[in-house]
């Protein structure tokens, strides 16, 4: 007769999906965790958060410090660098991304769509430029930014619809946040290729973004700069920041020299979200410390 | 009365560990996979490997193509960015890295050992420099490169032992491959504060490397310049690579403004290794293409 008490737990849902709901409790804002903190943060009891960090560890996908506390293993850092819509990508880019950088002095950001958010792939920081809220590998409402601007204008119907029925979440008294001004922002983006985002994150920054095309033409990216607001005019930046775009995305194209080997074309991931994924601000349990 | 035939596979191993050995069968030269490209490198039966494939594509894990082929999905690098030895480390020393590649128009590299290998965390390819074998997210012989040698200097004796009874890889005619050789080389790295490799990667180029130490004291990276063998001497380069080092183990340390919060000693991993790791070079099964 089976061990039914023993067994139920493998019966409860997918272990891979249960593995990666412990690995998403890692924010940039926890790194590192106890075991009660994770427990916490992944929603499952101490017991199954142990007996599968234990397996996590025990592959490199996690590694623990001195104080037993756990962190995101190299291992993983490893694999990740291998997504082509991540490392690749950034490859590509970055040495026009530092000359971009380095005409202008200001920050300058990369970025790809996932689902309806917009997911960072690379950021340098200008010499003395406006501080911005981005953090390479974290995520940000397509709404608000230069660059979610322009993924968000070449993104699929459905997406597009997905976004604008909301919530859109406020973050200056210029964040746009009805579907009518984001349908008009939108049509303006692809009527003159770039986006500008006029303090609509922060009350000091403007910033410009243009599409990174692939070879068959899609959207698959976008580069953007950063600047104080009133230090350049939208005019200025976006022919700087339209050339760069071109310059990648004539490198991503498959006939280049040194043209990429792989898919720049994922199938849409808008549905494959799992739990953690989409409490970005609001923490499911109050961390008590 | 439970079905053994589709039990079986569920009692095998650890389900993690089986779903890791699938995302480390991709590697930079198959960064896309079909089904059956992937079940061979992983070891696995098709059958299991698309039931973990889906679990995986289904976590955001893996991603599809409109081929339908495979690979690692941008989410897995999100999470990966999140590694305090890997984009952590990255984004601190980045700064002083371009510093030291745009003073030199020199190869920049950063790394950290991971048991008995180094690991590359970041690379600034010079103007016109000399080509290098490394790649971000990249793995080499600990007994080779600049950083190798930094590294295993100060790595646990058990690990330098380890190293030192082999096999120990040659790459060109200068490669030192006894232990004795590398015993002296040690030596002089840890006399000097750093490390030399003169021609023992590739027969053009030397770089040197230096040490990058956390609050307490402990190295727990390296930085090197690599350039063409000829164009300049160690003991000029030295004191460049050295600088550079204690300006990056300076904004480690605790105390530093902005230093890091996370841990930067985790345990060591040289037995956190699964199947797939150890197979550099030697592919299990031959691809058929």
């Amino acid at each position: 007769m089976p061990d039914q008490r023993r067994a139920a737990p493998e019966r409860t849902g997918p272990v891979v999906a249960r593995a990666l709901q412990i690995l998403v409790a890692f924010t940039a804002h926890h790194r590192v965790m106890t075991l009660s903190e994770l427990s916490r943060r992944a929603r499952m009891p101490i017991s199954t958060v142990h007996r599968l960090a234990t397996e996590l560890v025990a592959c490199g996908a996690l590694e623990r410090d001195s104080t037993g506390s756990y962190h995101i293993g190299l291992r993983l850092w490893e694999i990740g660098s291998l997504a082509p819509r991540g490392q690749g990508l950034r490859e590509l880019a970055l040495p026009f991304l530092e000359d971009l950088s380095q005409v202008t002095r200001e920050n300058v950001q990369l970025a790809v769509r996932e689902g309806t958010e917009v997911v960072f792939i690379e950021r340098i920081a200008g010499t003395g430029a406006v501080p911005v809220l981005t953090r390479v590998g974290g995520r940000f409402a397509l709404t608000a930014t230069g660059v979610g601007l322009v993924l968000l204008a070449y993104a699929p119907l459905d997406v597009q619809e997905q976004v604008l029925a909301g919530p859109i979440e406020r973050y200056t008294e210029r964040t746009m946040t009805t579907a009518g001004q984001l349908r008009a922002a939108l049509a303006q983006v692809r009527a003159h290729g770039y986006a500008v985002s006029d303090r609509q994150v922060t009350t000091d920054a403007l910033s410009v973004a243009a599409p990174i095309h692939d070879g068959p033409g899609d959207v698959v990216a976008a580069v953007s700069i950063v600047v104080h607001y009133g230090s350049a005019s939208p005019q200025t930046l976006a022919p700087l920041v339209q050339t760069s775009a071109r310059a990648i995305s004539r490198a991503l194209s498959p006939s280049a020299p040194n043209g990429p080997s792989a898919a720049w074309k994922p199938e849409d991931h808008q549905t494959r979200r799992i739990a953690g994924t989409v409490q970005r601000g609001r923490p499911p349990v109050r961390d008590t410390r």
